[in-house]
């Protein structure tokens, strides 16, 4: 974590509240220089000011000018600080004015009757007191600032000043729902200071913020909000914020919201799974307003979320820089140790590629889904799947077959919990957006795109339903060993990393992302929902290849286990069984290991009826020919 | 087609040109009432010409108030003739204002001196000649004016006008590709007076429409342009333009520099194959300008466009209506003689039938290509599969099964010409976007996804080719009868209907449009590509059953023949051959007739990890759970 006693402190007020004394003072405990702002007047506004005449904006466009440029200077070293009555806010943001990091602002205030009584006392000061009064009329009270009352002695004052850096946070997180609440548990727990928000809707989302601080002790120092300016307002600068509230339009109605309260060069992160393309919209509109955006994905679901998720931002490589020690700290580590989180590229990028890792997850559960549904046509009750899935553990362990098992082996008094649950599956988004990536990208990630319409058919209960009973359908055992049914789902899951590394890539090189797969694959092997002992395998892998089919480890694999993939889906066929996402990885494997496809009947088709033209196997590509057919 | 010689018509110049003589006349030949603009002026407008006082605008504004409301009366009626001087354009467009059909302009000029002359010789008219110098000065020459010389005799004036209103073409297509170039020729055939516009690139397109003019004799009496304003004040008003030009930003750069050339009230009709949301948003775009818009799908290919296609128009009905007669003409027929065009319904729903059509294409494409595959592997050569096939046309007659069978039978030499053609499949698209509106939409058009995909597999041949070497795939025949894979073949086109329709359905529903799929059909009876006896028998059973695999017909052939798709399926990859299209056609019909699917255990997954929660098979419908998992 950066020193929070660094940077600029300008020490503000009208003449009289002590500034000067209060500045030095500060400055002594947090060893910067100090700079006294009437040493930075030009002779005629002394001049002026002693001849009780009031100073105009004219006299003071100079003296602003030379304080901006000494603090500019200082903020190359450790910073410093400066006293300056700084009294309206055009003044202020002339002193503030090209620095990287917005000063702080310490606002000493007191009543007028308090600082008249002080500056009579006054002996060694050229200004007299009777300018106190334009002082007052010209004081615009700054929002921003740590305000403390000029009664306090000095050092009381210090104390305080001390106190409030001490007290403001180093990370926001915005939004309470199960991962926003997950995640600030872990921030917690790694000893992030954080400020934590949840809107505040009446009779329906009330206290959110506070309720939850007070249940879990190791957010004992947390701050909890339900007013934005004051979660903004308890944020260490430059800010961190991190969204964790639902894609969509509600991301842009946060980040409309944060808007005015932020300040330039904080950060805002989207931890939600938002569409790519939103999210490099995102970081242009915020980009004018020189706000830095990173557009997180985060995986790994709730429990991820608060022991170590995967991570995956994407964004400005510098406001990476910036927010990467804090994610750091909370995500998984890898077998040796290193983060899962690493800065994934340019723009939308990060999000694309939580995009694919859940649409990689969509074609993992239905394969276990089809594996489910083979295993019990077989007659195995889910305890039994259970045991046939964890024997099988040594070979190829992941996340969601862990799960997988636990759940099938979940009961309700006697009957098991899977046959309670209704077959609609839901979707939220992503694995649609990866179908419409992969389709746009020209990339065939064939696996995905039908587990996203085998959710769709589930969804269409009724009409399963009306059509079973006007189509029965006898469904028989598929009359192969459970060994070589595990072989396929093998095989599957090899052709499913195979499509969706593939996807990747293609996007890579289309926007131009230069994405590292090995990377990915490493932050992919633990914290997330996809990570597998496979996925292990692919990060030294795709450091050598990066079309995974092209490995000749992966085509061994490939040769071994085609066979058994080959068979299962035959006979699940045969069987009255559907297997989607089994058939498209026998019939994805089949067709690119072809160096010949039936294709040229389309293309003499396209060509008969729309005269789109073809090329010949005995010419040179790239020269088309059209047949009068 | 509307009488050309109806509507208003107003014969327009400074005094003394002739109008009133001229408007007489043309009264007599059109059948039309004449009315002489100066009895529409107020008595002090008179009072002041007489004076020798010219008018201001502010005298004009009751007596073009007047004229208007007589315009619009008469329009309502067959037309009229008015005289009117009508010197600016501010006077023109108040004369104009609430016509439906803007008024045909007739500008009678002539030189200072010449019209003096004539009005010295005048004696019956109430303005004194020395107002003749103002009047002058007022003129705004009309752009869009039929312009005629007043040194002409009144009777050759009204030869001209008559020969340029019977000259001005009835209606415009735009860009003279393949398939514009076949329109025109089908538009000329049917009698339709048509303007032909291609664009001036030097050296790239030169002269196109004028030389494609000379080159077909049924065009000799259609006009040819390169000039777009010359094309566009060719056409009668209000005027019909379509546009043939490539989907894309080529439609608005056409549509940008249509606008400042057509009037009110004149439509354009975009006949390519553009995206839908694109024409939805066109559509709003030109209706800022008072411009109708018809996104209309036109599929047939080259011989279609010019024999007669089939059409698909989408957008405002008031508009459709003006342009029916010319569609309906140029439209193939179905069986009992109707036209193969019918208006699909609101905004880009025309275009959203049409990708829809296309998306259908691309899986009977892509299942003839495995049909091919199967029969190949089988050792039968090209001969002897069109045969196979011609021998099925009784049972399965289609428009691409033809197309098949002509392409099968080409030789070049000894050599079948399928032969050397390259296997890399093209995609324009439309395929692309029907994968994408069904993930969007939720509906699993799964077969169309998969030919997509498969044409985007065999674009990579390079890769097949290198994985071929390294992952050798012997592939094996199948062996089942003929038939029985003409069964399969037969079954799974039937399921691409199912899903296709469904799509369709689903859209509708989702955008409001109220699509009558049984019109659908019968418009894809002829003239499309996807036209077939299947599709002849689907307009009765939409008009029945809106999804289609409710209806008992469809329920019966399914109960035939799955058991011939079922095998030919798990033969095929059983002897390594990609059979995606065909997969996803059996494994559509398992799981849309399985009441149960797994989808449970996702369900279970996504609660355990995400707490994403699931309803019960022993609860309500819209109760959640969570599991403590």
């Amino acid at each position: 974590m950066e020193n929070t006693t660094s940077g600029i402190y300008i020490i503000m007020g009208v003449s009289g509240v002590g500034k000067t004394t209060v500045g030095k003072l500060l400055a002594e405990k947090l060893d910067l220089p100090f700079f006294d702002g009437d040493d930075y007047h030009p002779d005629h506004n002394i001049i002026k000011m002693a001849s009780g005449k009031p100073l105009n904006d004219g006299d003071r466009e100079d003296w602003l000018k030379s304080l901006n440029i000494l603090a500019k200077e200082q903020a190359q070293k450790s910073g410093c600080i400066i006293a300056c009555s700084a009294l309206k806010e055009k003044y202020r943001t002339k002193l503030e004015q090209g620095l990287n990091n917005p000063p702080h602002w310490i606002y000493l205030e007191g009543s007028f009757e308090v600082v008249y009584k002080r500056l009579k006392n006054r002996k060694d000061h050229y200004m007299p007191p009777g300018l106190l009064q334009s002082q007052f009329d010209t004081l615009e009270i700054p929002e921003n600032a740590l305000t403390f009352n000029v009664e306090h002695s000095p050092k009381t004052v210090i104390e305080m000043i001390l106190q409030s850096l001490k007290d403001l946070s180093e990370f926001g997180v915005l939004g309470l729902g199960v991962m926003g609440k997950s995640l600030c548990r872990n921030f917690a727990s790694m000893g992030v200071r954080i400020s934590m928000y949840n809107r505040h809707v009446p009779g329906k989302e009330e206290n959110i913020a506070l309720n939850f601080k007070k249940k879990h002790q190791e957010l004992e120092n947390t701050l909890a909000f339900d007013e934005l300016h004051k979660f903004v307002g308890s944020l260490q600068q430059p800010r961190k914020i991190l969204l964790m509230v639902n894609a969509g339009p509600a991301v842009d109605d946060v980040i409309s919201e944060l808007i005015p309260l932020v300040s330039k060069n904080d950060t805002i992160i989207d931890g939600g799974n938002s569409h790519y393309e939103d999210t490099s919209e995102r970081e242009r509109k915020l980009s004018e307003h020189g706000i830095s955006f990173i557009g997180c994905g985060v995986s790994g679901g709730e429990e991820g979320a608060l022991k170590g998720p995967s991570i995956m931002p994407g964004g400005n490589y510098n406001a990476y820089e910036k927010v990467k020690p804090f994610l750091e700290k909370i995500a998984a580590r890898d077998k040796k140790g290193k983060a899962c989180c690493t800065y994934v590229g340019r723009s939308g990028s990060g999000h694309f590629t939580k995009m694919v890792h859940n649409g990689i997850e969509y074609a993992e559960m239905q394969l276990l889904a089809e594996l489910y549904q083979i295993l019990r046509t077989k007659g195995n009750n889910p305890d039994e799947i259970a045991s046939i899935l964890a024997d099988s553990e040594n070979k190829m362990q992941s996340y969601l077959l862990e799960i997988t098992i636990d759940i099938l082996k979940k009961k309700e008094g006697d009957a098991w919990l899977i046959d309670k649950i209704l077959d609609k599956a839901g979707n939220k988004g992503t694995g649609n957006w990866t179908t419409i990536a992969t389709a746009k990208l020209g990339t065939p990630s064939t696996m995905i795109a039908s587990s996203l319409f085998a959710r769709y058919i589930s969804a269409f209960k009724d009409d399963r339903i009306a059509v079973g009973k006007m189509l029965p359908v006898e469904v028989s055992a598929v009359k192969i060993s459970d060994d070589i049914i595990l072989e396929a789902y093998q095989l599957a899951r090899i052709v499913n990393h195979i499509q969706g590394f593939k996807l990747l890539n293609e996007a890579s090189k289309s926007y131009d992302w230069s994405l590292n797969l090995s990377e990915t694959a490493r932050i992919w092997t633990n914290g997330c929902i996809i990570r597998s002992t496979l996925m292990e395998k692919l990060v030294d892998i795709l450091r050598k290849e990066e079309d995974l089919i092209h490995h000749s480890e992966i085509i061994s694999s490939i040769k071994q286990l085609k066979p058994s993939l080959t068979r299962v889906v035959a006979k699940s066929i045969e069987s009255n069984q559907p297997v989607p996402c089994l058939s498209e990885a026998i019939n994805y494997l089949n067709a690119i290991s072809h160096s010949n496809s039936p294709a040229n009947l389309i293309q003499a088709q396209r060509d008969y009826f729309g005269a789109h033209t073809y090329q010949r196997i005995d010419d040179e590509p790239g020269r088309f020919h059209h047949t009068e057919w």
